[in-house]
């Protein structure tokens, strides 16, 4: 096999890393930040460490994905594109339609951008670099990596709403979820690291970072998760609500005369840790003035809250749970928050070691020896499950 | 003491209950129905059985509670109306002002009043028959008992939302619960049937009917409650949605070409049973055509896992369980549904023995012997609630 290239395109952000395959190692990954504005920033850092920074006004994001391909050139790491045979693409909304990663056809990229109702800001932006990196790489073998994918399979129960049900006809009104790519790759290494098939786990996974989610799985299948119809729903976040009353945000936008959009858009983007500290959406800048900042605390205190609600939840889902596992920003680095987390849950059963507790980004089972429900902390990895899946579906 | 009469107003309706205190007996109860419309229906029930049923047509809320007194004479059931001593009315929102049940003076009477905004169904009308009573019954205390009141203790962090805090200043944007009166009459019950303490016990009260909410009481204190801002929040109900991701309801409203009002209206009367089953809000009428029709089954699937959601996550909130509560109309009658929702439950250690389950409508405790988590049913009694909280605040 060759090189793969995984991309992972935001509204104003490409990033990307190269992998060579099948040894799953990492031979440069870079960053493209602030597309189509002053000062656009392209960084890429090799294997070796050696890192590089360019800034120019205005990168396109067509630009952008040239300028991946011919740094790597430059810098020396592919000799012809052609050693890149395969481009995994992140994609936010499958819908129903996509029950798995999917190999690039003209059919699946059409349905990607009819897609774009579900993720306004993600799907058509996505689409386009599927289409720049066809033109650009035309030998190799395109697949879109679907957020959403695992969620398709979860049982209707769960991922209906208790809404009219021709709303789910008409409108494809139900819980999509989020951060598909990530709960696939955390439940797979949980079950690799305690040494059994996932298929056999009851499983619970935490990806706590500026956006959050929690999944549930059972025996190897998603049974249920956080996020909703969008990313809004489910635990609080970075500068999400996470869960609210509907009427509270009908109530909210009539005494501040904003619009639904307006309202949804306050909810997204000033909400969660941010709205209740008045300070910050990062969870370090509230550890940091928790003892002097009520709000601070208070944030913090809201957001284990409802984390521990969820994994209530879903262990009362499951029938149980084997495992929990903590990934992304929080997850794997914020200490006092897992701690907080588990004192909270011991009435579950669940308990974390605090000296195994004590480090930050990797894997590691964070449980007491003997657990019953065995703890971890897992880095994530989507990159990686990207380009694994790339490998799947074309060969 | 006296006769006390407990008063239950809602918009179209006003159900009364007369006690004799302190001995706690139903001296007699009844209801008007279809208020202001044709065909009004004025119903009494006396103490030995005997039933009277009046219809004229557009019954005003004032004659209304004029016709409650002097039928009562009329039917002998007091000599004079100075007998009542007396009136406790069920009041919906209490805000953050009442943390208790309160004697009505002018002040009490002025805040029920303003605090419309967050119950504009019901606050007006049930100020407007605390009015009435009063010119009625000069002589006798009239108590407001509010349904909200026994969550105004639970902390800061369940009942704020993740929205900016100044929503919680300005406008009150908070969890305010609803049922509390009967989650009361429920957990103080329970205790009793326990023979233990309620501050010794955590508790989990289920107020399962075609209005459904849970509460968490940890040691006598609320501790967290599903239902929101408003009774529209928390699980599945006959027509209301329950818990929804926001951005659903305002991507619905677009594509619905609604208002906000109109799509909370759709939440409230159009969702729940009856949105999925397109058939009932009515659990009974789902049993009954659930062999044939799946979204009947469905209907009462989603309903008995929104429940076991509620359920896991107080457990995990309260840190473990020691007995859980079913009241109101399902809770108490619906056998089969409490069977599906403790079997869901059997990863938490809860149980009930099919056995002591086959019944409706006593008070039971339906767990099996010397399980560790309690089961039980409890039917609800809003109007004992009401009248002793007159006897406890007017003595």
């Amino acid at each position: 096999m060759g090189k793969t290239l995984a991309i992972n395109a935001g509204s104003s952000t490409l990033k990307w890393k190269l992998f060579a395959m099948p040894e799953e190692t990492v031979i440069a990954s870079g960053m493209v930040d602030r597309l189509n504005l002053p000062g656009s920033i392209f960084k890429v850092k090799l294997a070796d460490g050696q890192k590089f920074t360019e800034t120019q006004d205005k990168i396109t994001n067509k630009l952008a994905a040239a300028m991946v391909l011919t740094r790597l050139k430059s810098y020396g790491i592919v000799q012809h594109l052609s050693e890149i045979t395969g481009v995994g693409h992140r994609v936010v909304a499958g819908g129903e339609v996509f029950k798995d990663s999917a190999v690039i056809t003209p059919t699946v990229l059409k349905q990607i951008k009819e897609l774009k109702d579900y993720a306004p800001l993600h799907n058509p932006v996505q689409a386009y670099y599927i289409d720049v990196f066809q033109q650009l790489l035309p030998e190799a073998q395109q697949v879109a990596v679907f957020d959403t994918s695992l969620y398709t399979q979860m049982p209707a129960m769960n991922y209906l709403y208790s809404l009219p049900y021709a709303y789910y006809e008409k409108f494809g009104a139900r819980k999509y979820g989020a951060h598909g790519t990530s709960h696939r790759y955390v439940a797979k290494r949980t079950a690799e690291l305690l040494g059994q098939p996932l298929e056999a786990l009851k499983l619970i996974t935490l990806h706590l970072g500026s956006g959050s989610s929690i999944t549930a799985f059972d025996h190897g299948q998603a049974l249920d998760t956080s996020m909703g119809f969008t990313p809004l729903a489910g635990v609080m976040m970075g500068t999400r609500s996470g869960d609210v009353d509907p009427s509270l945000v009908a109530y909210l936008a009539e005494k501040l005369q904003k619009t639904m959009p307006e309202m949804i858009d306050i909810l997204n983007h000033q909400s969660g840790l941010l709205g209740i500290s008045e300070l910050s959406p990062d969870q370090r800048d509230l550890e940091d003035t928790q003892a002097d900042r009520p709000k601070s605390k208070l944030a913090l205190d809201m957001f284990v809250n409802r984390v521990v609600r969820y994994v209530g939840s879903y262990v009362a889902e499951l029938g149980g749970v084997d495992a929990i596992a903590f990934t992304a920003g929080s997850g794997e680095n914020g200490i006092a928050m897992r701690q907080d987390i588990a004192d909270q849950l011991a009435g579950l059963n669940i308990a974390i070691d605090p000296a195994k507790n004590d480090f930050r980004g990797e894997e590691r089972v964070i449980s007491p020896d003997g657990a019953a429900v065995k703890v971890l902390v897992v880095p994530t990895n989507e990159e990686l499950m990207i380009v694994r899946d790339v490998a799947r579906l074309t060969h």
